[in-house]
């Protein structure tokens, strides 16, 4: 993950453009990603796909040619979706036009102007410091017209049309933590998903914030209600603890998965509320659509001072973050995958686990041992009113150790299987297709 | 509020009399109280509207003449409600019919024996230690014939029959807290209710405590339906912290509302349940009425040493918290006043809120102001099962935050206006009783 | 209590055979106790009655002829349900079924085989280490062969049908608090509650632990919807605070009674979840059965080192304790027959309480008196949808007070009858049968 993270580090995204194209091709070395590409104009809701913003160059150059502001050096420079000028101006003209962070002196800030035509620099304080009066020369290389807006999208089939989204946005130029971390993790998961069996179908997208995941949907209308669970992933590589925001909905499967597995995990973690600000989760959570689809990232956005900035670059994301955030989500995937909502088929007294060979034989000891808890806590509450899920929230006992005391349970009969009582999870098998 | 406390605090108040009406006279100075006049002997549900009490004079002389106990000095010094009594009797009968505090030597009681025809005299501990044996002359100058019960009316009314309701007790003597502060409160609300524009009707009460409240709901059965909140202003200018207390259905919009502008108010308080016990929400809230009526105090009472003794007098009371219990009452009505449901009427994904104005144009900034975040949470909780409040609930945005953020949107054709979607609120303007 | 305990100390219990009917015929002296024989072989569920086992003898003799273990001296000796044997084998070989407690080297452990014929001794460490290699005479005169499970059962008919059930495990050799501490009390309870009148029946059960309960709820099953409520009482002797273990309900009335009163007891205690671990609860609660079953225990098994060892001896258990549980048990029970919902008659405002004698006279005190409260709550809250254990709850009040004030009410015609109003208690006067 880290190497592609470093790989795509240097290359000028926006919302659209070619820098956008380049790192979904890059991804495609990876993952059979398929990319689209819709016209600018397009109505999706209430928005406009926008024109398409291309830049080559851009600098300002001081009365003596050197370039003291250099898009060279850090597309962070240019104020994204910045239009093409070309003038020379005196030093109070141009700081309407050039933003610093005065508390971060030797950052970038990273600015955007999507929707209004405005032209910017974002530089250091440092380096604003140091201009002087002058007369300055200011071009910025950008074209901004008429072309397309790219995304990127892979769709994993499972042996159900039911599906799991992911999604991640592509359209930040160099900042490492927001989001070529949400994008190489994405990646990680597609790979690692496509190696295993699937119930879930799973379906990726690497699409530009806001008005990519607004395009999605607009266009996409009809796939929605098979999303049965997703998560929109970003800023996951930062040194903090794991945050999962909960979907709308609150209470949603994917929002109970995330909390069991990360209080289950040992790492320090935090669940966030909903709340309609944030990244795509936005739209996905907006009332007419209303998914259940939560977020995970580390440090929330916005919260540390790197955020948007020059200094979420490479150092500022960790190998080892990424692969504990990577370890997360295949939990939390396997968990969906493996629940269920089993028939106790033996529901009047215990069954005698003894002669199976599924308890302790010699009694009287002091303490049971956890697994054959989980089979007390399956067997006692699988009266087809609680998933595993369910089970695992009111037991306190690992998920796993849950699925694994139902696959004993369901090997001696003591269990109904899914599709012979029509749990929940009978859909999964396609029962509901015939 | 101060100066009207101070005016109506010699004169000699009880559930019925000419204290009492004189009382409400003074009131009709302010605001256009209607006066009702139920006779004795008037059957309201399981009580009788008592007979009438007036008291001109009252002492205890001892054998020199001098008055040791004196109603002119103090009204509490007689219970409220004795009967006549004119006669000599020696200290140790007089003991009998004497009240006092030990433990604060300086201060008089307040009693009453309303519903037991009695007669005593209440006295500080310090004036009793000082009577000797002697033959003293016991007289109370007091009526206590059939008569009326009078009290206090004013309807104001609003764009629609719904109505609020205050109420106040105004039966004690020369007690300030209690309750001149909540008859001070409800002139005010009235008057500036009466100075601005309303939805809801409002409707004062300052009737004789419990008695006048079971008098009013009984001959006002069928307003009751009307009544869509209510507020018992009692006790509201000590120094103490505001005390909200629920109504008996814990969850009504009078409650929630009271606990939204408490907490954000900055100031201490606190929020009590609903007991049986207190003031008239004891009668609105008994199990046949059930009205969603609170009550607002400082310190409650019954928890403060100065509650029913000369002690709660001028200096008790004080016009700051006066001024700050009104500027609640004010609030909790304002809001109560823009509640409403009202439909995002473009609910798949969010609007675009930059191009039209209501977004900043510059992206990429680490925090947004808490109006966008008052647009974006109403805009997402507006799916037609959620009121303001209970947006400003789970958000924790000031309600006039979400207030101002909904009018926005309504007038950028965002938001349904609350006739054309037919929320919860559109009964205000009337559209019921077409 | 406590005598009942020492006359079945010494007596080697199991989960069938002579000990266990011994004890049953010693609880006859005190109530009329009707045993059941079940024969070996008798499909219970999923389970199976097993062969009876009956002990006379048992010990390990080293060459010299001496008992180095000795069942005269204790009955934990013998691994319970051990088959018989008489061999002579090295120590080595004898290790294999030798169990001690390394940790508590004073102290021989408790342990069965009940369903997986094998044989051992239980020892002190201390008694193992003193164990020299040597040519050990290794006897159990034990039988294991077609015969009956016996257990206990008394049923004390009430007004109604209905029924509570009370239970415990019998099956435990000489081990005091777990269980005789169990049966100890239960036996007085029946003996309390014999001489009391009572609405509900209640059915006692002395049973061997698992198998027993098992067996009579299969051979009882069209009893099971009688039972309304029931406790399984183990371990109530020790030291430690009373913990109440919920039904799997979690919120049945038998919970609420059991946490309000000992709330309201003085006495610390702990409340615990279900779980599908510990005594018959774990029968009673089974998914199929699911009874409002809870069980009263002090300190939980398990949690103590004394659990099944042999320092779960007569000085382990504390007289004042078993009656300190007795009393809470009388309370709980007490507050189930007295529960019930009322019916306010005079719901519009407050009955007038003074013209009854049931409010004191003079008003104006700063404080009403618990007893006042108490009317006043049951009058609030009997609208038909409260119990008096929903006001108990919702007030705080103990139950004892607002039955009390409920019964004055009735009295005085301010509440309904409870059969006249049909409320949820009518049952219980067998207005169902009619």
């Amino acid at each position: 993950m880290y190497r592609l993270i470093s790989e795509l580090y240097p290359i000028c995204r926006s919302i659209t453009g070619d820098g956008l194209r380049e790192t979904l091709r890059i991804l495609q070395r990876q993952i059979p990603l398929e990319l689209s590409e819709i016209p600018t104009g397009t109505q999706v809701f209430d928005w406009t796909v926008p024109k398409e913003w291309n830049i080559r160059d851009a600098y300002v150059k001081n009365s003596s040619g050197e370039r003291v502001i250099d898009f060279r050096k850090s597309n962070l420079h240019v104020v994204n979706y910045s239009v093409p000028v070309r003038r020379r101006m005196s030093l109070a003209e141009l700081k309407d036009h050039l933003f610093t962070l005065p508390a971060q002196p030797e950052w970038i800030p990273y600015r955007t102007s999507y929707y209004k035509e405005s032209w910017g620099f974002c530089l250091s304080q440092r380096q604003l410091s140091a201009m002087k009066e002058d007369d300055y020369e200011v071009c910025i290389d950008s074209t901004l017209e008429d072309g397309h807006m790219t995304y990127g999208e892979f769709f994993l089939p499972g042996k159900t049309p039911d599906e799991v989204l992911i999604s991640c946005h592509a359209c930040h130029p160099s900042l490492c933590n927001d989001n070529l971390s949400g994008i190489a993790l994405a990646v990680s998961l597609a790979r690692r998903l496509n190696a295993s069996e699937r119930c879930y179908s799973y379906r990726f997208l690497f699409i530009p914030g806001t008005i990519g995941a607004i395009t999605w949907l607009a266009l996409n209308e009809k796939r929605i209600p098979h999303i049965k669970h997703g998560l929109v992933l970003t800023g996951v590589g930062d040194a903090g603890p794991l945050h999962y925001k909960k979907s709308r909905r609150g209470t949603a499967d994917i929002d109970r998965a995330a909390a069991h597995v990360l209080q289950q995990s040992g790492h320090p973690y935090e669940l966030l509320e909903f709340s309609p600000y944030g990244y795509d989760e936005r739209q996905f959570c907006s009332p007419g659509i209303n998914l259940p689809v939560g977020r995970l990232s580390r440090t929330p956005h916005g919260t540390f001072p790197e955020y948007h900035t020059s200094a979420d670059k490479l150092d500022f994301v960790h190998p080892d973050k990424l692969g504990e955030a990577l370890a997360v989500c295949l939990e939390v995937f396997s968990l969906l995958e493996n629940n269920g909502t089993f028939i106790n088929v033996n529901p009047k007294c215990e069954p005698q686990l003894g002669k199976r060979g599924l308890y302790r034989m010699i009694g009287g000891q002091a303490d049971a041992g956890l697994s054959e808890m989980a089979l007390l806590w399956v067997l006692n509450l699988s009266d087809g009113n609680n998933s595993l899920l369910d089970i695992a929230e009111r037991s306190g006992i690992q998920f796993d150790a849950l699925a694994r005391a139902a696959k004993a349970l369901q090997e001696h009969d003591l269990l109904g299987k899914q599709n012979e009582f029509m749990p929940l999870a009978a859909r999964r098998a396609g029962g509901k297709q015939d």
